[in-house]
């Protein structure tokens, strides 16, 4: 039976000048659109899964155009809402060599932002689903945004889905009057799997020490979970990096190889790409091979321009066993 | 001596699909900068005058691109500010024939919006100007930009500037808990020349009859006011208009002949474009020669791609005189 | 309750040079996709109505990919199969005045062609659906697409559900051995809506005789029958037409106004904007109403860039009420 | 057996901001090449013709790639000269409506106005051609220019090859010390046939009267030409023309309908098209329905981007046969 | 003299999505043509050889518009025939990093597979010819095609010419009903030069061993044969190869030394670039030059978009004398 | 108080093929301006200083727009000069790996190149600046260049301006009977900063030795110069590129750390970034981060696509201070 994963944030417009202009140069923007939680889902339908994202959208043409994208890229958009306004957006100028990429956001008052928890129904979104996934960006947005991803999650909890959640956010996008530290704990403690930064765990929970010791007081923390998952990025250039992932499961540290991306071509969106590809692992294979696959979606991104990684199966599973060659397919 | 204008409002930047791509088709934006009143500082610095705007930007790389177009075509912007993130913005899907253009609005909470009296020296500002030129949209927008909008008006009087207000609002624009009929009147009463629709002047002053009759009227209870103009639009359809020049100055009664403008490229910014027009003409022709210079200026922006009129004054000058060919310049 | 429509047919990857340049000029092909009775339901539902299309695409990025456009524009796709491995594609060299837009056709052997009766389940397809719709240009392209066609209509008749056929076919396109007179025929007669020009009729039925004559022959012949539709079009030139919608529906002759549709954007798809039009109106209003509606649908789908018409409800609704100004919205 | 042509002239790198942006907007030109003997040619060899053109470029990748414009469009390219340093150009700036297309050339100095007769062998280059055509521009460009042209020409008349002139020119562009009065009868009086605006006749021949009279007057005076032709502009607007041809071949005047180009695309070259279809025409056809298939081919053109007539002789001949709607072929 | 050569083969549409667009997003595709024959042609061409290709096009203006490319990029096309309706076509969607590009092909059925020996006069063709080229590509796509290149290679050794064969096939491209086994060796058994990989070698000719041994047997056994080439490349990933090119010429091994392409743009057409500077240097250089100069045309080619080696014959020469530097010509 | 520098030199419209197509594949050219001086002042610009740029174009809309591109990037142009009819201008064709970089020039004869002194009032230019930039490119273009150049350095000298010289120049450049060891050193004494190469000193100034020996010699020679400053580049391909910066300040020899720029975007500029790095560090820094200032400039420009350096002072200063991770800025 094909697996379903219901992902749940804000999709934002994502403005950019074309190739290597600065915003200074720019005469048009390109436009796609993009969000932590939508690209996962979106990854996991390419990779033949299916999947839903609920999300809230500006009641125009614009938000429409938004719904749109989604179903594009293969997304159920049933539980898409509209209402008030303002479209979320980010303004991107990519970087190369030692210039980095630059991110202008724009996402105060948008129609996300105004998300009310009486405005989803969860039971009903989350019925015939086999995975949850939220990230830290969500929380931060607003009050009713976090409120909206606890009940998410205590519904997922009910009715025994799995929950991951990529819980790394940013200080300062923290407005609202609640720090990431009141929040984010008290959502993660119901996941059965999390993904996070060791220095997003130190900041969060107040721990010491390296990933797997991080990783063991989470797990001894918090019985529901049972599996720390980390990427580790070498950021060489804006032109280069390399990744590894990272694995505490209770019982073994797993990591992978490292995978060297010495081209890249649009580096938004890898850690959602690695959050999907860990997704789509462990409802798939053991949990070594979920790790390697999750590294190599992650590294496929890094080739794929916009915010979604639209890689195929065999390309993954290509990369996983090992083929870095690229070699044209006929 | 070359004359200098000094205009006030927002500046937005304008995103739009290429071509006739609906929003639903667009994969990019074409972006380009306006708002009425720069379109109209600009417009006089194509014809050869001087020309400063005065506005808000973002204090970002977005803010400084945003000058960087007003600097480009020709606008000084050392009274240019910066503060706050976010940029004006509006959405604009091109119409055709039967279809109708359109636009969707994201302006609130903007940089401009959060304006204050305190943030501009308009002694300092004006003190080399010839004319100051408002328009109705401005007051709008908040109650911050109202004020400045008046203290602008009230220094120029000071100086003993020329004002114009291209007076016509939009009712549901007004949202910071004023109605148009609070403020419009007591800034229009500054004005020297007050561009303003019929039914323009019927619901902001309260007024009734037609054209002339309400430009009578307004002259009388404003003594300071000496030019009434409008523009009439026939709407054919959205490829195709008329338009034609009014004006009562107290004494006469002109208008213009129709110009038949059977092929629109782009048909924002075109009453900026007459008001420019207007302005340039009243300080270098006569009444009846301005008020043709006016319209000219006005036909020939429906052709020009973008918010601002950046024909020259030879291009005005020669459809003023009549020569509506389009004949091939070699 | 939202009233669903299901259709069947090719839809094609279409690939066109930018703007007006010819063949021979072109460096790249926008590529949009596009076929008679998916272009009907992709408008059906930016109308409002649920609807789903049923067709055949190659097992591969390509066939993904046409998938994909269908789902932007809010179809249903789960019919959609797979198999073989070629794109029916068209060329479209776009004109102007009297210079005629050229058309160059791949289709043989495409995946649509090669489908087969077994391959659908048409009452599970149709189960919750209010109206079917399909074209002359179906069963022209292969028998195995006739059977499909007849089956399906067959099913719908058999389930209660409305049937409408754009019968017009184009008799160079009949290879298989099989001419339309042997087809057609049978196929209407299942039909409760016929579209179809005067010509046509004539030379699909064999009869003789003007519209209104025609129509009454056919359902005097087709007791299932009860509506007969044409659209007249006045070719003026490639950018100039005239419109107008005539019904015969057993008891009374209707036409409407004529739409002069004077710069023409993109004259494919109008009769499927016509023909979605008429099935959405015949669904809401009275049969008067739903002429002019389908007229005017048809007459913004010249606006339009690419097959399909997006324009929403409002558009339509406006300009049959007889706003034909195309004033921009803001 | 199928007919040659052979021209002469510069052939320019033409640079034009997209669509109708203005010089002050471009963020990129447009490239293409044309030059008005270039485009007879051209037009010519689209139309069935065998065609060859002589000219002279920059020795470098220029000039090379202005070559393979040439190739690209059928021309035989073997007798183009390579030298010097620059290429001659032109910039377009597309109008609309009342506003005025702006063209700046760039063309002193360039590898074209730099040649000179011994660079030429016009016996072998004409040895199997029917036809040799020139314009009233190439002996403006440069002595050396109007040397080879002249020789060119007497060439034409020892070979027994028809020689057509387009002896239009523009006094502004003779820089060179002799005027066009000095060289233009001169060369005039060798060809067959002469295309002439009435002005220009006055012009150049110090004749008076109208156009019938004016051509009597040429063939009286140089026995050597058998047709005097033009074409009539009427210029509505930078969109709309209607076209008219006109002739005199010693007998009788001829004159055909009027095409009415509602919709112009690029009026570039039109005159070129003319010509071509003039040569086409009179090598194929009576007078009169050469006089008409010229003037179709002028009209044509005018829906066509770029410098060059592109279309078939399909679309001039349905167009000379009266069908002005420009329906689609399928 | 300058050199000549003759081609035969299929020439193709290439589309692709812009960029590293994959084709799930692309809303327009880049057109060029290739095809392994041809762009050897092209190649010999931009090094300044007289060059020809033999192939077969639709008879429309799709057929019109792939014969104006080869003219373009100086090809003599008199020997292209035109018939049916369907164009080979091919689309690839480039990749990067660890991503593949990927190809699709659809060319059953294409106007060259339905070519026939009795629709070319080979003797004609080949008269003025020093060298003709085939690939295994020709004899994979249908009977007549192999039949039209068995005749082309025995009219090119009837008449003295030297022949060269890229023998590399891929067994899923032979669907008539023979193997390359079949097939290949007889054409390959007349050719003065042979382009294989060792592992072609082995799979056509059932032979063992690495390259030299290889290249020793196949001279053994076709004494007609005198060199055997190959290219060897190493993948290091889809941005970044490195090539060396081998000789066996029956008396020794030369190999040269490997080079390095750090930052690929285009990796198609590259085998066809080593033949096209194989073929130039045989005709120009002794053996170990001709093979420097062979794998730095293949080399250059990497960095060229599109199929065909644009690049000139200083710059090859630059690459095979040692400057891989490529700085800047001013 | 914010630092003026005033430049003075060609501006040339830049025409280039969009991404790596060769001239041979462009249907359009990407449009900037560029000049190694003007380059200098836009990079000051943007890093923070006032600045201002002295040139002469076309007195016509080309020469309009070119002022525009200066005024867009922050520039004054009161003191640019119309006059003349021909823009300066230079094609360029981006290499990769092995594939040099093509540059074709069109200046002779350019509006610029007619300057006289008597054009420029050099005191009025330079009364409010901090430091004069001048470039070895200019005196090459014409005698009164090197006048003008002359005169505006004597005038800097007099007005107790700083003075910087990038001197070096191509031999090729220098047509109007001058060589650049008459005019190149009588200019370089009376600089207080020169920039050249090693090899640059040794031809002008027929000195002998490595770039120490020679800055020393220089300074000795000409007691007013005090830093001699040069950028060593390793080219290891047209895409990978390593620089270095050194300085002489008749005190110690500096060098930089090698910066590794692995992915050029555009290499076009660099040394102009680095003197205007150069300038901005020796007005704000030591002459020891001065140096590191300008080379973290010159580096990074190599990453923006166009002739200048639009980076920002953060950008320099992180890069300055060892950060080469280009990590994303959000």
């Amino acid at each position: 039976m094909t697996k379903k994963v219901i992902t749940f944030g804000e999709v934002m417009m994502r403005l950019s000048p074309p190739g290597y202009e600065k915003f200074s140069q720019a005469s048009h923007f390109e436009l796609v659109y993009g969000g932590g939680e939508a690209n996962v889902a979106i990854s996991c339908a390419y990779l033949g899964m299916k999947a839903a994202h609920v999300t809230r959208f500006p009641d125009n043409a614009l938000g429409k155009a938004a719904t749109q994208f989604l179903r594009k890229h293969w997304l159920s958009t049933e539980h898409v809402l509209y209402g008030d306004q303002m479209m979320g957006k980010y303004f991107l100028e990519k970087g190369a060599v030692h210039r980095p990429s630059e991110v202008i956001y724009e996402r105060e008052g948008s129609s996300f932002s105004l998300i009310e928890p009486a405005m989803i129904n969860w039971e009903d979104v989350l019925k015939d689903a086999d995975w949850f996934h939220w990230t830290g960006i969500t929380p931060a947005i607003s009050e009713g945004a976090a409120k909206c991803c606890l009940e998410a999650i205590k519904t997922a909890n009910k009715l025994g889905i799995m929950v991951s959640g990529d819980i790394n956010s940013r200080s300062n996008m923290w407005k609202y009057g609640k720090s990431m530290q009141q929040i984010i704990p008290n959502l993660a403690q119901h996941c059965d799997v999390i993904i996070c930064s060791s220095s997003g765990m130190r900041e969060m929970f107040g721990l010491e020490g390296k990933f797997q010791s991080l990783a063991e007081q989470i797990i001894t923390l918090y019985p529901k979970v049972n599996k720390v998952v980390k990427k580790t990025r070498t950021t060489l250039s804006a032109s280069h990096h390399q990744i590894k992932g990272k694995m505490w499961n209770g019982e073994e540290y797993i990591k992978t190889d490292k995978l060297n991306i010495t081209h890249i071509i649009d580096r938004v969106g890898t850690g959602d790409a690695f959050a999907a590809g860990l997704i789509y692992g462990l409802l798939h294979f053991d949990d070594e091979q979920a790790l390697d696959f999750a590294t190599a979606a992650c590294a496929l991104k890094h080739t794929v321009p916009g915010d979604v990684n639209t890689v195929s199966l065999e390309n993954v599973q290509s990369l996983m066993e090992g083929d870095t060659s690229g070699a044209i397919k006929r």
